[in-house]
């Protein structure tokens, strides 16, 4: 994409009120605007990245069966009287009345929803476990919304919900889930530390938080080093992180811990998923049952399974950053390469530049093209502000030294690619599987 | 994907509440499911076909340079105070208070929204033209939803809004979008036929409905019958089809009419996309200015064009049906293949299509394989109710005879693939490419 044809509205001024460095990058890189309090709309390189992030989730989640739905953004409040939260949620839920009177509610959460689905149509044992989830809009009407997208009021998330026939099954399903939470994470280059948890207004007896490390993070986390070791791919990794100590501030009891001083590490997380196993909290309140292999009526074991999916992208930026901006991880980044042309008025860089761009886009690598007549400087400056992990620059030295420059965005370290003709680029040096290999 | 994994409850009850075809075939094929009267959830088969929808219009609005953006549902009221529409809007503006008393609305359209985006980044005449889009949810509290996804009250969107720098280059914009538009209906199997239209509460002075033909259309269509034998990839389309005589029931007058009789055709139609040029309506009324090359302020002229995503849906099936159910065009199938095993307790049979299921895969076709023990007759019409464009069909008559059946859905026709081995199948002949060459 040609930056000239984009809309990357960036920015050198710090937005007064933005508090934290994610929430400042995003609007500094043109990434959202916000609408109202705590309401965002996300500009071009927002959404390339957020669909990056809702990529990985949902292939996770289909790699575990999960099936894809989407259901309604708005739903009736009946439902949320059925299972009693329409008084216990509060004023975070936002309902409102359409023209015929009829309450409505903007989703924070689907429980009900889906139980609702599940009763209508879901009658036997045979078609169960039963996991579902979906990517979709939610309103949480926050009193103080706060730090961008990491505390937004409406935000994208991937909610999931199953059903088991019985708490054994229930509970394997729930570490399935966990595992893949923590494939998920670690795919988007990220260090997952799951932790214990209440379960909060969704009610249940088991639940987990998932934070990840950046030092800007809202939560204070303690847990055993062994953690960062595991190998997360592996089918134990419940097995082993139950095991292991992990805790948030509020839990943790430095004098009746178990795990020795010198094992122990301290450091800031930020929450990006939390899961919950309830058993048959909403099955039974809102009368969903299935006939067993007996031809009784049970309740199935019920779990759900939150990832912010739009929280994320800041959390990512709050673990990826430095002075000059945003440092994209390379499965998230909005583009794969950044390409400058220094000299837009010189006819044979600017021919060069074209020439590079491309043999990269020919190539399927997904470049942005800084091709605007803007001063070098600022051109260098708003490619790192965006934070593409590598940047091609070309300018007058290229042509005069026959080499084209490669700058790794996190280290800064700049590597020089020869060229014997000055257009004819060797694409297999400069292609993505290259770079990322060093 | 397996059948008895997936979630696709379908249904031989005709749905008493649905008075057309495609809504009936929509909930007895399991693809969506009723939250509220015009509001819908969408189940697995439902998100799938949605999706492909989705791609098709990303990728052709992305070709024409197209900025893609995501603006938040909800927005604040007073946008809509300084375009006028608060009020002119009605009752379909589904508006509502937040816990600390703010009116907030859930976007029907976005005019006033992407006008403040532009307004707080874009000052010069040298970022113009600039055109955006989002595939988003939308609300329009309509007084009676029917017919389904055809005419709900939540609904998928693409709406695209251009800004520019004068008339001319507008009309510019708009006849690129125009095309696109013929596109990007055509790469879905379907027939487009534009006609003039008015503004309505959009207001303007150029506007076209895109229709497309299907019998259980709901609006009548006359027109020349040279538009259906445009080359719609050609540049000159709006020309030609500025030229030719297309209109719908209330303005074509049969005594004034410019075609001879022998010429028009006359054809049911549902609208499936709308597009407006309206100048300055937004930009004088919320004051988006940019400077021009003058340095002086002058208003941008807009355009503002949308397609009915989710609608296409109900749109797609009306134009591809029969008795038996839904017969998808291969560009919007939710599935390429579908594979049924007719007798899953027998070993050979079973060995067979999980074989024939797994080479599908490995060649990543989408594939649907009914595994599900159940009757033939049953998985036969679930597979023609559900509608995957070719079924391979497994039974003892394959063991029997060395050979596979292909079933094409549209025409019914049954070609064999036979079969030396009876496990190892020649997957070069049941290929997608090999299958849509027929």
């Amino acid at each position: 994409m040609r930056f000239s044809g984009c809309f990357i509205p960036t920015s050198k001024e710090t937005p007064a009120e933005a508090q934290i460095v994610s929430h400042r990058l995003m609007l500094r890189a043109g990434m959202i605007t916000q609408t109202a309090s705590g309401i965002y709309s996300w500009l071009p390189l927002g959404v390339r990245a957020l669909g990056k992030v809702a990529d990985i989730v949902r292939q996770e989640q289909n790699e575990i069966g999960a099936n894809e739905v989407l259901m309604s953004i708005v739903q009736p409040s009946e439902l949320w009287k059925e299972s009693g939260r329409e008084q216990s949620y509060g004023e975070e839920l936002l309902r409102f009345k359409d023209r015929r009177q009829r309450t409505l509610l903007y989703s924070p959460t689907n429980e009900e929803q889906i139980t609702d689905i599940f009763r209508k149509y879901i009658r036997s044992y045979r078609d169960l476990p039963k996991n579902f989830y979906q990517i979709q809009w939610k309103f949480r009407d926050e009193i103080r919304p706060r730090f961008g997208v990491m505390r937004g009021r409406e935000f994208l998330m991937k909610d999931g919900y199953s059903f088991d026939l019985n708490v054994e099954q229930a509970k394997k399903t729930y570490k399935n889930i966990f595992t893949a939470y923590l494939k998920t994470f670690k795919r988007m280059g990220l260090t997952p530390i799951p932790v214990q948890a209440d379960s909060g207004s969704i009610g249940g007896d088991m639940s987990h938080e998932f934070h990840i490390l950046a030092s800007t993070g809202e939560s204070l986390l303690y847990y055993d080093k062994k953690i960062s070791e595991f190998d997360f791919s592996s089918p134990d990794v419940f097995k082993k992180f139950s095991k292991v100590y992990a805790a948030s501030e509020d839990k943790h009891d430095p004098d009746n811990c178990p795990v020795h001083k010198s094992d122990l590490e301290q450091s800031r997380g930020i929450e990006v998923g939390h899961i919950f196993y309830f058993g048959t909290k909403y099955t039974k309140s809102m009368n969903a049952t299935v006939s067993d292999a007996n031809g009784n009526q049970i309740y199935p074991e019920m779990g759900s399974y939150g990832i912010g999916v739009s929280r994320l992208l800041g959390a990512i930026i709050e673990a990826n950053h430095d002075d000059k901006g945003i440092i994209w991880p390379k499965e998230i980044t909005p583009y794969q390469i950044g390409l400058i042309n220094l000299s837009v008025d010189n006819e044979v860089c600017t021919a060069l530049s074209d020439n590079v761009y491309q043999g990269l886009v020919k190539q399927n690598i997904e470049v942005l093209y800084d091709d605007r007549n803007e001063r070098a400087g600022e051109k260098m400056a708003d490619m790192d502000l965006i934070g593409v992990p590598y940047q091609i620059i070309i300018g007058q030295n290229s042509i005069a030294n026959k080499t084209i420059e490669i700058k790794n965005r996190r280290t800064g370290e700049v590597s020089k690619v020869e060229q014997h003709d000055i257009i004819n680029v060797d694409f297999g040096k400069i292609n993505e599987a290259e770079l990322y290999k060093k």
